[in-house]
């Protein structure tokens, strides 16, 4: 018997047909045993100012409260101009404060990434993880998910089409459990 | 007789108070000859939607004419969470896109930041630059003005007062002018 | 009754004077209970060739061997233009060869670093946790040691005399240590 | 009539069969009219030590004369663990100092990478960019050549044979040569 692991995955896009939601839509399918993944979409989330955050919209609200309660994150991260999409790193801003409050802190964490370039928004996620530090949260190392030429990898309904991508978001999603289940001392699961 | 240089400053920031719009404003007594120093304010640019790219609401359009009417930008970049402010560059993505019509394009750049910690924004500087390479901005190199522990540097009334910052703000203001006077192919002034 | 924890300190320049070394020094005196710390010297190791990487000169084979000994690795990181040092990385490279082989592989790390300059080579440390993450090892997160204005802050005979300095350093060993411990899930100490 | 460009060209690697030095060899062959690329061999460049800086071996007095009498450089840039290679940044290091004898100081400056990976080295390319910032170099924005997967588009003989790839490579070479002569102030050249 083990503990459930619940994931709260985040399109870090508003558009209708963003590749990294079609991607976090493709995770929930290649879930380990166990674990549970919901997605919360940023659409209503208006821009971060500092002069508000002890008294954010109802939607930046239900942001924090959601993210509180998952065990561990997992950002569908756009790269726009090499780096984080402004408004996904906006939702995070909104969420780590007053800091002492914030919702991320010591959070496990992953980042996948589509793009329709060659780096598949690796870019992006490496500025992310420099965020990571300060929020304190817990991000895996190994395996990442950079889906490039993201239009050539998913179908006309919208479903991740790679079968060798989708091996590594399997493993990726595994080993996102696992490091959750270990940050809270539980043993690891027999295989 | 030299052609005026145009600069467009752009506080990332909607809090009242921000020290880099102060930055900013204390910029505009630093010019050196023939230099203007505008602000646009980032108020009223709502999160983008690649969605709406082509229609964009009145601000966004407003921000895309204003930057291409100038000769050079200077940013006021917030580093929030070890990165670029997300309101920062949320407006530079609106301002990226359709890309053939990026109101960035080719315009030289530099950056100044302030923040209560020790390092100044320093982190969220080098993420902008390397959203430069894309944007295909010309930044300069040096100086640079990363104002640390700000709440010491700014007095009752929002004046930056610390003299050696202030004396290297001038200098990175008279690089940049010269940067893009030397761009457009015009001959150094006489000092 | 609790197992010690052995960490590794590397200095990452050759300079006699090397703040760096003096940080690790002032480490050596800031430990927590049951803990040690050698500093490694990086004298010695040669540039490296990918084509020699299976048999390396001697000492570059007692890095790996006195690195796979420690729990956990503790880098004084100076930072080169804006890098890390070059003879940092080029260590750190050595021993990540052959793969399978690596002796960073799953180690828990934290760096400090010292600098003349006002960032305290912060930008050398965020360069080096990028690399941590395909070196699979374990950063802990915060606090963070830059120690700016570096002649300031060491004494004639090489002594880190900055107070709050040293606080912080003491803090981040602790959290360094602790962070070892849970990862090999031993329960927390007792404070 | 045009003044003559001279690219000095610095592969990262001491391996001799580096796929970085083989793509400087590839744009040995795609130069545009009036263009020289001679390459530098960093073998016989210790690791540095900034207490010998003013008296450095040899072949560091080499590497400093050879790159002051180039107009431009070009670094084949090899990553490993997701950073800059250790022997490339260390030769950085050693031409930078004493700093205001930097050879590197307003040199024009691209980057090119090919990597067994999927990103081609750009990991490390973009640690290089803000090393370029302290050292005032000028590198261009676009395009950039990251050789992904590069044992598929290396023939047996060593030429790079991938032709997208070539064509990139050759577009790189004229937009660093155009931009060297627009920084020392020459009118572009006919097409």
């Amino acid at each position: 018997m083990v503990a459930p692991v619940r994931l709260i995955g985040i399109p870090g896009s508003l558009r209708k047909d963003s590749f990294n939601r079609k991607l976090l839509r493709a995770a929930q399918e290649l879930l380990p045993p166990e674990t549970s993944l919901e997605l919360f979409e940023l659409a209503g989330i208006p821009p971060f100012n500092e002069d508000e955050e002890t008294e954010p919209p109802a939607r930046v609200r239900e942001l924090r409260s959601t993210v509180r309660a998952a065990d561990a994150v997992l950002f569908g991260v756009p790269e726009y101009n090499y780096g984080v999409a402004g408004v996904l790193k906006n939702a995070i801003d909104w969420g780590s404060r007053p800091r002492v409050e914030s919702c991320w802190n010591g959070k496990p964490v992953a980042c996948v990434s589509a793009s329709v370039g060659m780096l598949g928004g690796a870019r992006a996620v490496y500025q992310l993880r420099q965020s990571f530090v300060f929020l304190n949260m817990r991000p895996i190392n190994l395996p990442e998910v950079f889906v490039s030429f993201a239009p050539q990898k998913f179908d006309s309904v919208g479903r991740f089409t790679d079968e060798a991508g989708r091996k590594v978001l399997a493993s990726l999603l595994a080993e996102l459990v696992q490091w959750t289940r270990e940050l809270r001392g539980e043993p690891a699961m027999a295989p």
